[in-house]
């Protein structure tokens, strides 16, 4: 029987991004900041501290600049920070407060892409494209993402070839870090083996990241089918927070606590301290005063994980 | 890239058993048989009633008789009524009323299975098996399940060879359907993958059945990987009800109505009515005054099966 391959995993905390833009309740920097701590001391391997809009269209992302500053001069050697862009304006912010991982996207629905941006697929990614020009030369990391790649609350189904078309203009720009988003949580775990298979045929060398939400009770299947299919980096958030607050239905990103514990069972992620998630994932929800999504909260951690 | 074998799937709604077990309060005989009435509209396979436990053993069961001779009766012609036996006594009980499948089983955990029915492993093994005789001498379909089959709360990790072993007597006795639970909650997908496998390899034309709990968030992913590696037989309950009162940490069963979404996502259980499905587990849901786990009740299902 096939096993599943086991490649280097690398966990993408993007809770204080993708887990906070929705909310409401602005959270003070000080606060962000003991989370972001906890991520770092847990070893988690990337954190996506926010994105670089415009602070009047999120007002939760108005403190991205000071957190990069702050957190640049503070964590450990090991973990990479990243910032999503949107334009070059956020470009140039990030340039100047320390994002050593750029990420970027153009949603494969039209509908989501205009409710997002303002901006149609094609005009996106024609945007995205010098963007991510620049950041590799300037030397970051650069991992472009296909939003709304599973399906759409707007649109429905979104065609396969359309992700992929999206995925071929990132390759031949140089990009080598490919982000599938299930933006609306529609993807289920065939689909999600069928399209890293079908990027994977136009480049077998290709760095394949994911990023689910459990709207539909998929997170965690989803990742299980993107691990068989040769993916490495793991989006997700602490407590399950988040969702994109452009999308119909919002919900939940993949636990990152939740989706650590699965992957130690495995035999993976194992250098990761889990207590200090679940620490995290405690104070998240304390602060806002709601139980969460995530289960290893609620059910502890299986200890043994010979098992 | 391989794809996942499209075979019949049979979906077994084990919610009046295993989904009420644990709940303290007794739900009256005409609201079971509203509930077990909305899962045969939707269409679903085989429905398990009750189980033949002493009534002073678990309350909530004691009108299992009174159910089969009710829903034989009534249910529709296609849809398959089975029942859980722990001894001679339960399996006279059932076919005086009508039993069509016999469910039964043995716990791979020493320490579950003398919680669960006072004796281990092997003693509960020899009583097994001439029941599952009995029954199929009389032209009664038998499933044997290995129960904490992925792990146990009591013992922790469960040596797959202990799960092979009792699968191997099961097969020697003449038995064709094998059912494995996570009584705990404790299986991994890859776990999932590699026990069936190990099955296939004993008996390649075995009927595959599984039974996982969603307590550490991977009841789902592990259905997908029992669907891959063959499994034909998924149970879950309505709303995601349930778990073992004799478990540690007992927690809900796969939700029926987001199992059947996800496998209607992957053009499988099309003939299944997943508003009834939805229906029921609302009804379930207001009669205990709770949330239940399902989220399919929660978000509405993506319309559009092609996506």
């Amino acid at each position: 029987m096939k096993k599943t391959p086991v490649h280097k995993i690398f966990i993408h905390e993007v809770g204080p991004r993708d887990g906070l833009q929705a909310e409401k309740a602005i959270v003070p920097f000080d606060e962000k900041i003991r989370w972001i701590e906890g991520v770092c001391v847990a070893g988690v391997d990337i954190i996506q501290l926010g994105s670089f809009v415009h602070p009047d269209k999120v007002h939760q992302m108005a403190d991205t600049d000071a957190l990069f500053r702050h957190s640049v001069a503070n964590k450990p050697a090991n973990v990479i920070l990243s910032g999503l862009v949107l334009n070059e304006k956020g470009l140039e912010r990030g340039f100047a407060c320390g994002v050593e991982m750029f990420c970027m996207g153009v949603s494969a629905s039209e509908a989501h892409s205009r409710k997002n941006t303002g901006m149609g697929t094609s005009e996106a990614l024609e945007r995205i494209i010098p963007m991510a020009k620049l950041a590799m030369t300037a030397g970051k990391m650069v991992q472009a993402s296909v939003q709304s790649a599973f399906g759409c609350g707007y649109e429905g189904p979104i065609a396969g070839q359309k992700v992929l078309d999206l995925v071929k203009a990132y390759l031949d720009a140089g990009i080598r870090n490919i982000s599938l988003a299930d933006t609306a949580g529609h993807a289920q775990p065939q689909q999600v083996e069928e399209l890293y298979g079908a990027i994977q045929t136009l480049d077998p060398e290709v760095e394949l990241a994911c990023h689910f939400h459990n709207t539909y009770g998929l997170g965690l299947a989803n990742c299980y089918a993107a691990l068989r299919s040769g993916v490495s980096y793991f989006e997700s958030a602490f407590g399950g927070l988040g969702g994109c607050p452009f999308t119909k239905l919002p919900a939940g990103n993949v636990p990152t606590e939740d989706l650590v514990h699965t992957l130690q069972r495995m035999g993976l992620c194992r250098d990761i301290k889990l207590s200090a998630l679940l620490e995290v994932a405690h104070r998240v929800s304390a602060y806002f005063g709601r139980e969460l999504p995530g289960l290893i909260v609620r059910s502890g951690s299986i200890v043994d994980f010979k098992g």
